[in-house]
């Protein structure tokens, strides 16, 4: 069956997270939901989605990556996207549609996820960002926070920082496990605002927002640069800081094995082409 | 009395407008109502404020200014800060409160209002700009806009591009009078947005909603850049453009006489330090 990709961008605010939810919470607002219901509306099937980031109610996404099958392949795929962002509501947007190569799925096939979570430092809150950023008024060493994430590079039991997902398939590749590797964690300020990016092959549930709970600690002063190693080796969710809330994150893009149809690498970024 | 001046930033998508309304309206959320409910309770006496501009339902500010007057001076305004900014809610933000000097009213004193006006041109919809700028995809020649907007500088009968404001004081130096003096107005591309800035001494009501509207049928081509001027010309509010939906528009600043003590200048943007 023909795999197709989907970019897609959205607002969480009003959602219970990307995921469709199942039994008695099986109505709430989902992207997943929104997505496959109105993908079945237009090409008048069924259809089940998988999603590159299950991210948690109230997170953002500018570059998630949703994959799906169907029976016959899709002739428009121009029409199949306008469709789609017409029914999807103003909270979604799909910016990319491509055809898959065989095999393709937005989740396992994905090399990495890269996350951004935005903090905003100004005294007085600022009624624009209030949904797109975490308001904590007050000094943060962004420099500090920095060097303190470095410890987290690399290949680690990330135990301390996150849960295993529940009741989701695994990939085929083993067991559950709390390892994850960390490719890059980089702490900027620009103006009001303090920028955490953070790059890895995959996270646990709440990972990227318990290291920025976490790093925030070491910003205030609270802790030394030192902790966070600490936390780190702890293995013990107890160990880190405070969960920040959700509206400063977003999933802004998934790496893919290069297109070899694409020399350039911008492959890497979206759902591969045709192969 | 003292008079007091606050700079004032609000998304406006869940108000009835800045201006407190009267009779049946009393109940509906609006910015006034709402910073004079937080005055009141704040300093335990009924506050009567003046607002630099009457923005419209759905309409954003960055830089309005208030002006109220109380029977006593006011000790600790840091503090009248974080209380007010306690109690108005995430979507008002008071950014600066100032002793202003005697006579000073943010409306009758301010010598122009600046606004600007984002248009979102790209094909797919953005959910993040969604309630801050106009979604108008598609071609827009944002030189041809700026051109034909040069029609409008100058003192002119705006008749064809707004409503003389109903039921509110007006400026003691004179009868109703739909001749306002634009001081400039630019039109700039970045990327996805187009921007339409507007320094005016003052404003009919939505007229900058209607040169935006009608400076977009010259971006579309639907029609010359000679048509702006004779839209002016008609002084008939059917000749012009449709209004272009609130959501764009913010009320950027707010210009008042130069502060004898500010030689910088930097006063005429804010309201006045104690003279």
């Amino acid at each position: 069956m023909p795999i197709y990709g989907l970019l897609v961008a959205y607002d969480g605010s009003g959602f219970h997270g990307f995921a469709r939810q199942g039994g008695p919470q099986a109505q709430l607002p989902t992207v997943q939901g929104s997505l496959e219901k109105a993908l079945a509306a237009v090409l008048r099937t069924d259809i089940v989605t998988t999603g590159a980031g299950r991210t948690d109610a109230g997170v953002h996404a500018l570059g998630q990556v949703v994959s799906f099958s169907v029976p016959e392949p899709i002739d428009d795929l121009p029409a199949l996207q306008r469709r789609l962002n017409a029914l999807c509501g103003p909270e979604i947007a799909c910016l990319e549609v491509e055809q898959a190569p065989d095999g393709f799925d937005a989740r396992f096939s994905a090399l990495s996820r890269s996350y951004e979570y935005a903090i905003f430092t100004r005294e007085v809150h600022d009624p624009f960002s209030r949904h797109v950023a975490w308001h904590h008024p007050g000094q943060l060493d962004a420099e500090a926070m920095h060097a303190a994430a470095q410890a987290l590079v690399g290949s680690h039991d990330f135990s301390s920082f996150g849960r295993l997902p529940r009741a989701t398939p695994e990939p085929p590749s083993g067991p559950p496990s709390p390892i994850r590797e960390v490719w890059s964690i980089a702490v900027e300020r620009q103006d009001d605002l303090v920028l955490i990016r953070v790059t890895a092959n995959a996270f646990l549930q709440q990972m990227v927002r318990s290291i920025v709970g976490t790093l925030v600690k070491v910003g205030e002063g609270v802790r030394p640069v030192s902790w966070v190693a600490e936390v780190l080796a702890a293995r013990d969710r107890s160990a880190a800081g405070p969960v920040a809330p959700p509206q400063g994150l977003f999933l802004m893009e998934v790496a893919y094995p290069e297109d070899p149809e694409d020399p350039e690498g911008t492959g890497a970024t979206t759902p591969p082409a045709p192969g």
